[in-house]
């Protein structure tokens, strides 16, 4: 089987990889019509996540069971399934809470690399949620999206407490920031402000329910916010890029008594806890527990209520990966979908 | 008049202050039966926060309405009152949403300083609740202690989102993570585990429904916090200390989906990104709202639910302020009660 890998900064490479297989009863393996890359690849792609070896790429996934351990009982070959980046048993007092990204079980999804063509997935029956019916090729993209960028946006707006009645801000124009308009309008937000300065995010952004568009940033991008609310910030903002500038964008543009959501891998952040505890904003957020939500966008996918795949702007052969992250590097494309 | 006044690192004196006056229309002035040293009075009196100019102490109080200005609607002289140390509108967007420490209009609530026999009171009307009668005396400690520790602690409860079914650990025994006990008690907390190596601490703390004491501190403390359940954390974490060792040990403390609870003022506090991220954890707090929460606490104490004035373990005269912060910095008392 071919598949992508990681050898070091930029350094990209499709190659010949094992077939994975079943290593614990608990396994299903997948075969996978569509994949592609996440804004989170491309933090060892630039190098500020160090990559020790050769490491197979992509942990987003949709696909069609092919095989499955002893012990897997509700997951069947055949099925067409969504998972998410970490497995989970969906069993645990955490995962009943509705914290599966932090199961005690928890562990990588996509095992064996999501950007190639079968991955192994472990915990299948608590991981993979199967699709009424096999999908018509259309719906792929959502439902790709779901595994992931969709999962975690919606993760962040419930996160950041959006409602009915919320003004809503949205620091980052990635997949993630995007779908995080979309989620907040789906949660009855009356007013979402999308943060960019790029033409087509604004234009999609606004497509997924944005009623403003803020273009400045930092102390500029919050000024605008608080002009855009009273003076008093955003009942919620929704972080999802996580440098320094952009959480603390992020916590001074919410209001006091108000959410940050925020679903950006922090990367060298230090949040100052003077300001913080004076700001008096509620913080919740992390690796987005998207398996809670997955029969729900499912099923708002599957009516056709969302169409979260709008976020694929590129599409490539599987091969063609490195040209992928290439231009998501370069901000040529917002996400890119790959075909094997 | 004679009051408290800081004029640098320990050096409390009891002094001549002229008598305070209406300013404002919308200010009272009270006359105090009773008042008292905060935990939070030790950082200017220690040195740590700087102290440019002699500054009045004291900003918990309780007392007899004596003046209003002639902008004020429904407080009335002879009223016996609760107050809180933000001065409040009541009424602006951000009050109604339950965040009066954040008001609009906020200000110093005891505006020419608590530790005296008269106060001036900004914001009378939104700032002050009066209690249905005189109070008789034996309740005055616990409506004093209404007015800042007390509230503080109940905050910091909510803030956690303590509840029925939902273990609790609270980092810090002074008045407020002791009254923070007591708050998770009476918001339904099963379990509340006290963190606390002082006798007579751990004793009051058993007093105020803790379940469980924990000696040790830091990394030991969370470990211990993690034995007594599951290897999961607590649920509800109230901090009440301030330092980068109490917000660490909170919010370590606290599992995946969990909430901190955070009201010690943060003093060279900062909060590692990637830590947070991946701990999954909500975090809240900040100057408590304790205008909220009057109502309902003067209510409990009325009716003698909760003797949270137990907090107060010396009583001084007024003139001897500076023997009181001296106790209370030596950790010889809890809190110290002051009587004009």
């Amino acid at each position: 089987m071919q598949a992508t890998v990681l050898y070091g900064p930029r350094d990209i490479r499709f190659e010949e990889r094992p077939e994975p297989a079943i290593l614990e009863p608990t396994d299903a393996i997948i075969s996978l019509p569509v994949t592609c890359i996440c804004g989170s690849d491309l933090w060892p792609y630039r190098g500020a996540d160090k990559v020790d070896e050769p490491t197979p790429m992509g942990h987003e996934y949709v696909g069609v069971v092919e095989q499955v351990g002893n012990a897997v009982q509700t997951i069947e070959p055949g099925q067409f399934v969504v998972g998410s980046f970490f497995a989970s048993d969906n069993t645990c007092e955490i995962c009943r809470a509705g914290y599966q990204t932090h199961c005690v079980q928890r562990q990588p999804g996509a095992a064996t690399g999501g950007q190639s063509q079968l991955v192994r997935i472990p915990l299948a029956d608590g991981t993979l949620v199967a699709t009424p019916e096999p999908p018509p090729a259309d719906l792929l993209p959502s439902l790709l999206a779901a595994s992931d960028v969709l999962g975690t946006g919606w993760f962040a707006a419930v996160a950041a407490a959006v409602g009915p009645g919320k003004t809503v801000a949205v620091v980052g124009d990635g997949a993630v920031g995007l779908l995080g308009v979309l989620a907040a309008r789906q949660l009855g937000a009356n007013r979402v402000i999308a943060m960019s300065r790029h033409e087509p995010r604004q234009r999609l952004a606004r497509e997924f329910g944005a009623t403003d568009i803020v273009t400045e940033r930092g102390d500029d991008g919050v000024a605008r916010i608080k002009e855009l609310t009273n003076g008093l910030g955003a009942h919620s903002v929704i972080e999802a890029v996580g440098t320094q500038e952009s959480m603390m964008q992020a916590i001074r543009a919410t209001r006091a008594g108000g959410h940050v959501g925020y679903v950006g891998v922090a990367h060298d952040v230090q949040l100052p806890g003077e300001e913080l505890f004076f700001s008096g904003v509620h913080l919740h957020g992390g690796p987005a527990p998207v398996r809670q939500y997955l029969p729900q966008l499912i099923d708002l996918i599957w009516r056709r209520q969302i169409d979260p795949g709008k976020v694929f702007d590129l599409t490539l052969p599987l091969d063609q990966a490195a040209e992928g992250y290439k231009a998501m590097d370069e901000r040529r494309a917002i996400k890119v979908l790959l075909r094997p």
